[in-house]
């Protein structure tokens, strides 16, 4: 890596950039301008050439980014080369979902086991996955791998369970429990707040006919 | 409404708001300074203040804001006073998670009508719903309000249902397929992008012992 001083909105891009250069690719294009780039993504060549250039570039002047190399790039510097071990805690409908949808996006990320502390629920298997009861955590976390934790319990559970991982050493949580956690300056976590998104449509919905937004 | 030039911004921290006061009341806390809602949600006083005056202050001069009314009154903002009513395109699993997901957050969100184009899909029930086929899809809106549209259903078939859902009228769109989508200025559209949410969390898990981030 060339600049290790990488900001979080760069690397919030990062995303976008790799699923613009996926459907180039499905497309058949194997060059592209950052002109040419930048209009399809809705931002500025210049941001598309600073951005990349955190990353040692890629580009040749008057050239263009040969698309398959910048989209195996960035995947790698995603990380998504590499399995990413993952557990998830909490066993409900969006959880049963969020299992499904990982284990069908398919980009090394795996859904190792499922916790949940409902009777009800351990022993069930959701893709396969038989789901173990959380008071196992801490004995399954001590003899696995796990680099991410995702949260999709009730968001009175959070705050106890996000301990319980970080006391066992997990370092990334996807969050869809609807509460911030309070973690230590080196986990990283991603929320994921679907009711807040819901009603910032509901705003809008409701004020479309007056406010002129930025 | 005080100030009808709100911004995206104020707009996307609404629902925080409406969050930590709803565990304020929870707790049975009836009234906040500015300063402590500050350091429970980790901003500034003054933002809160600021952004609060917006929509016409609510609080009194040191002696702080009325829990339940600000809390009632955001809700009002932001509509949920209201009933919104909904349809789902893509009875996936994910879109089944959601339609579940929504029929609990019940705060006026109301699923109505779910499509999808699968026959094995069509006439089954999701929520006590019935999956109808999306051809049937003009004729329903003609016939029914639709606040929200909400699309779970694979990228490639984004574009076409979405200017279906335009040419009918539908202004708003939770989108849960995995591309952006093309629409009018008047159009209001929520993004949620669960992959890229992902992506960025395996960044950070991959970069852990490079990166400072900011």
């Amino acid at each position: 890596m060339k600049d290790s001083n990488i900001s979080r909105a760069i690397i919030n891009r990062l995303p976008r950039y790799y699923r613009y250069l996926e459907e180039l690719k499905a497309e058949g294009t194997e060059r592209i301008s950052s002109q040419e780039l930048s209009k399809r993504m809705g931002v500025t060549a210049s941001q598309i050439r600073q951005d990349l250039n955190h990353f040692g570039g890629f580009g040749q002047q008057g050239y263009g980014y040969k698309v398959d190399l910048l989209y195996r790039e960035i995947g790698r510097i995603l990380g998504l080369d590499e399995p990413k071990y993952m557990i998830q805690i909490g066993a409900g409908n969006l959880g049963q979902a969020l299992t499904n949808y990982i284990s069908q996006v398919n980009r090394g990320f795996v859904i190792e086991s499922v916790f949940d502390k409902d009777p009800g629920r351990i022993g069930m298997k959701v893709q396969g996955i038989e789901v173990r009861d959380i008071a196992e955590l801490e004995s399954y976390i001590a003899s696995h791998k796990v680099d991410i934790a995702v949260l999709t319990i009730p968001k009175d559970q959070a705050p106890e369970i996000t301990d319980r991982l970080i006391g066992c050493g997990v370092s990334a949580i996807w969050n869809f429990s609807h509460t911030d956690l309070s973690v230590p300056a080196d986990v990283a976590v991603e929320n994921v707040y679907l009711n807040e998104s819901l009603m910032g449509l509901s705003y809008r919905v409701t004020h479309k006919n007056e406010t002129e937004l930025e």
